[in-house]
């Protein structure tokens, strides 16, 4: 194809300056510098193509992931990348693989449950990758409720060992990644049980696989739980099923930070705080709330890059039809999801600042914080795989029936999207437990105890309870403390509406479950403004480069006005607002839409996304997508021969009449 | 397995006659038999078995697929099945195939627009499968926009030929299901031009492929346009693309039932209305909409059966968990997609019935009711399958992280559902339509103009804009007319707000565009209204079997006051009803839910669907879902070895360090 630039008419009308967003969008110059020399050196390698998954049987695409992964750890030893520049090889790889689950929860796992003795032992062997490992928590029969798991592992004195075991059907271990088929080592979560008595669930290390010829070790069943949702997708995941029939391991390979087992079996709470594992949600959640700004972007990339090429309808005279990205139903779709994007990034970032902030204070035996971190962790985990999720797909929907192909790049990011809202904590599941924490706030501001963090707001919950908007005209919407003080006292007046409807239970806990579904919306109302405030919080920072500032205040008020639209029953029940107020806000939302418009594309672009990461003939940089929609189109097996296989068998019997005789 | 029912003790709590209700549903006891005996007719048959698909090839797929249609044909011969069997049987294989549009696109647009002579030449051939034809409009650069298609088809008087022409890249005819592979006809749109003069856009029977060797003919580009979203799904359908180097055909191959070229190439309309191409349209849709609340109730019989065998939390002193279809938060979820289901079901009939009236009357030359027909069938197609494919996904979140897993049914329900809201009408697109039927409708209200049918509301829009709903306890919401009130005065106030701000702007059509989100919302107010009211009309009728009204009637009530939670901000801004009403509704919603608990699985049984049908170890009719899911787990190709392939080339030497000299 001959070099082109469809979009550079739209390029070239951005009021603000790309390379400048690039930084502010990647956190850092030096982030910036790491993910784009990354993503590039990925990019051209042929090794990791990727345009051809969908095409694969489920064998030959799992054995194409074990190559790459292999090539990426040869990659990652030859340039001696560090541990930041590995993992972002591994991200623009762009294929779930059981490395995922070895750096991600096996590594962690042991570094945050191990003793010095176990770290010091097994971690030199996983980070040569001499052994790797997985995380095996999630039965059959168990997901959410972790205390629930079956599997035990009773001590047994007599050979200082532990005995492993799958005592029933629903205990096989169902869903880890890795599991299936690569890995050699699991921590795996069984209930302790010594003397006879259950202890709860505890992790421990367990060799799966022979190191020599990689079989089961004895009393071992493992397989592979089957295909998934998509194509390609997570099929190139050894989710796996493992059974244990009376497994013994030494005593040494339980994770005894925080509980011990004796050699007489006798358990001993060690002096590490318990809640240091609450520390590690917080590390994992905040990954995944990283990635959501990540899989969201992408998906933006593309529908608003297709969307300012496809044209449709509105030709006068013979002139070029309207570009899609031009219809207002389309912006009203589109512009929230770009301004979601960047609101992600931004709490992702604060995230990271949050957890070394918990780290920190957890290491000086300060636990003030945790429970607020904690839910407010949680909380941002949902919110923002729930609307990724959704936007993915609503991003395909943007891009019109060419979006249904896999060509497009759209139903894969969908399919291997859509675990995160049911993988580290069921996104329903986590909304209960802020509501939970919503509602010990509240009933603790009688007792003089301060709300802290994300909750401060719980402490002007009288002066919210009164507050009433003074919104006038459209523009006042874009004022940071009337979009504040809205979403602060919608948030408190939900969460008191659902504390004083408790309050008429005598059983607490059958007020809570009956109004659970008022209480996740009240959730939701909280985490809104969490994301809401601390873009606004970001807003405040000094961010260079012309123009730079002034697109994410618009997009911050995108992000808002259109949450105020989405849920104007909220807004209207409690009070915050009145109708006219409401009205005002849509208006100031289209306004806020044209201006974004001219620099779309930009802020796209500001990604700094290569076409092999996007994966899309819909979203290439360069705009040319029916000549790549028609090329790839071409690499169909099914187009390998003219006539089909089955013609002759099926078809031709059919249109000779000659059916009755046919056997089929 | 042995003979199990873990969901007895559900059916047993049912207090309705689901037998009855089976009826209901599929409309009456002569439908009920016939989808009854052919669902059973395909479920027994080995060639039909499905559960294989997702682990198919792309070629494999879709050779089986060729091979089910073969059987099903030879099946509907020797067994002689009407045509309403014949269909269903087809329904029941439930695979797309090209067959689909022999049957459902090809056939119609030669019996709506083929002269008498045409239909002769052609049908006969058609109904014997001696052709097999497929319906070639979209474009690869025109999907909505069927006026701005680029294929041409030039006259020649010379020859008295059309040639047919593909000028551009965009021209390429690109999607057409049945088209890439199976297709020897196809119904081509293009360009008509005559002694030079552009004609518009018109239907030609072209013959693609040779009836001897299946190969393109002279001229002719045919192939695949490539995967799809899912694993099976539409990938068993050839959706092509298809270019045209000056092809001819005789003149009598262009469809000429409402315009005819003449021998000298001169255009004369025949006194056959033009209006007849939106009965057929209304046809279509109105199958689309039935076909939604298919998909829709067989997603919800899965998540509803798996809800109440899935047990997670909530054990008290050892005993068994809390089922989680008793939590509030899974019924909040659940309940509202079955009642939807239901509703969809009965506004599917009630259009048959509107297409039998439109029919009537086209045929005694009144189109007077025409529009409004067409706005409503516009609308209702683009309101059920939005719902529904938000709806199965829904579901499938509702299963938990089993639900990801292909062998649930519901990642293939879903990818194979979704097309449905872009094809016959992108759904965004429709309700545009409906918006501009609603303003020409209130424009006309002062010139004397009724308003009628699904409109006729709005000619008591003057009452609508002053009522105040006096809902004054929960329980008023059960009755019919004050939800019938509310939706008719949220829908009248929004279409009117929406016309009061059109006419401020001097430009109509500007002004459409730049209102066009609000406009959007105001058709979808009136769907909505539609859907309500048609489901109180259903239960004015008579209907027979104990308990089967009261269960409809609980189902109606929670589709229309979940709407109300749902769109609370629409109905307390246009200040239909009061937020304290609406919190009245939401707790009538409450209680209704527990209503409809002890008759879920009755309700969701009443569908009468197959195992088979299905497709889904979650949703089996015998709750037996634990054993399923580990059987089915090692039907994986992944599982036909222990050491998996690749093991020795990627995953040893990573292990053994010995990468750096590893050819990958």
């Amino acid at each position: 194809m001959e070099a082109v630039d469809h979009l550079a008419p739209e390029r070239n009308r951005a009021q603000f300056d790309v390379e400048e967003m690039k930084i502010v969008w990647a956190g850092s110059r030096d982030a910036f510098e790491v993910s784009d020399r990354m993503s590039r050196l990925v990019a051209s390698d042929p090794v990791f193509r990727k345009d051809n998954r969908p095409m694969l049987g489920r064998k030959e695409l799992f054995k194409n992931t074990l190559r790459k992964a292999a090539h990426a750890w040869k990659r990652i030893i030859e340039l001696r990348l560090n541990e930041e520049e590995a993992y972002r090889l591994r991200f623009y790889v762009d294929e779930p693989a059981f490395t995922d689950l070895h750096w991600g929860m096996f590594i962690p796992a042991i570094k945050g449950q191990g003793t010095e003795e176990q770290q010091q032992k097994w971690l030199p062997l996983a980070y040569k990758m001499q052994i790797i490992g997985c995380y095996a928590q999630t039965e059959l029969g168990h997901g959410s409720n972790v205390q629930g798991l079956e599997t035990t592992a009773t001590f047994d004195p007599q050979t200082d060992e532990f005995v492993i075991n799958s005592p029933t059907l629903t205990s096989s271990k169902w869903w880890p990644g890795g599991l299936g088929k690569v890995s050699t080592h699991a921590v795996v979560y069984a209930r302790l049980i010594t003397d006879g008595q259950d202890q709860g669930v505890h992790g421990f290390i367990v060799q799966l696989r022979s190191l020599d010829d990689h079989l089961p070790l004895p009393g071992i069943t493992i397989g592979d739980i089957g295909m998934k949702f998509g194509n390609g997708a997570y099929n190139s995941m050894d989710n796996g099923v493992l059974r244990f029939d009376d497994v013994r391991i030494p005593r040494n390979q339980m994770l005894m930070r925080v509980l011990q087992v004796t050699r007489e079996g006798k358990c001993v709470q060690s002096n590490v705080p318990r809640q240091l594992i609450y520390g590690t949600m917080v590390y994992v959640r905040q990954t995944i709330v990283s990635d959501a700004s990540c899989a969201l972007s992408r998906a933006v990339c593309i529908a608003t890059r297709y969307s300012a090429v496809r044209r449709q309808f509105g030709s006068h005279n013979g002139g070029p039809e309207t570009q899609v990205i031009d219809y207002k139903t389309q912006q009203a779709r589109l512009f929230p999801l770009l301004a979601s994007a960047y609101a992600f990034r931004f709490i992702g970032e604060w995230l990271k600042w949050l957890y070394t902030d918990v780290t920190g204070r957890l290491q000086a035996n300060d636990f003030s914080t945790l429970p607020e971190a904690h839910a407010c962790t949680a909380g941002l985990k949902s919110l923002t795989t729930s609307a990724t999720a959704d936007g993915i797909e609503e991003c395909r929907k943007l891009c019109g029936g060419h979006g249904y192909l896999c060509s497009s790049g759209l139903p894969e990011l969908f399919a291997v999207y859509i675990p995160s809202c049911t993988y580290e904590g069921d996104n329903v599941v986590l909304l209960l437990q802020v509501a939970r924490h919503l509602m010990k706030t509240i009933s603790q501001l009688g007792s003089g105890k301060k709300p802290v963090g994300t909750t401060a707001y719980m402490g002007r919950v009288e002066q919210l309870m009164q507050c009433r908007s003074d919104v006038q005209i459209a523009e006042d919407w874009l004022k940071p403390n009337v979009v504040l003080e809205a979403f602060e006292a919608r948030a408190a007046r939900m969460s008191v509406a659902c504390a004083q409807a408790l309050s008429k239970f005598t059983n607490p806990e059958e007020g809570f479950q009956q109004l659970s579904a008022d209480l996740v919306e009240a959730a939701v109302a909280h985490c809104q403004l969490i994301v809401v405030s601390k873009f606004l919080e970001k807003l405040q920072q000094d961010i260079p480069g012309k123009g730079v500032k002034q697109q994410l205040q618009i997009l911050c008020s995108i992000y808002a006005l259109f949450l105020v639209h989405k849920h104007l029953g909220d807004f209207l029940s409690t009070g915050c607002i009145t109708a006219k107020q409401g009205s005002l806000a849509n208006e100031q939302l289209r306004s806020l839409y044209s201006q974004v418009r001219p620099n779309a594309i930009a802020l796209v672009d500001a990604f700094d996304y290569t076409d092999h990461y996007l994966g899309s003939a819909l979203g290439r940089y360069d705009g040319n997508v029916y000549p790549t929609l028609y090329e790839e189109a071409w690499k169909d097996p099914l187009n390998e021969s003219v006539v089909p296989d089955g013609y002759q068998e099926y078809v031709r019997p059919m249109l000779k009449q000659q059916l009755r005789n046919a056997r089929l």
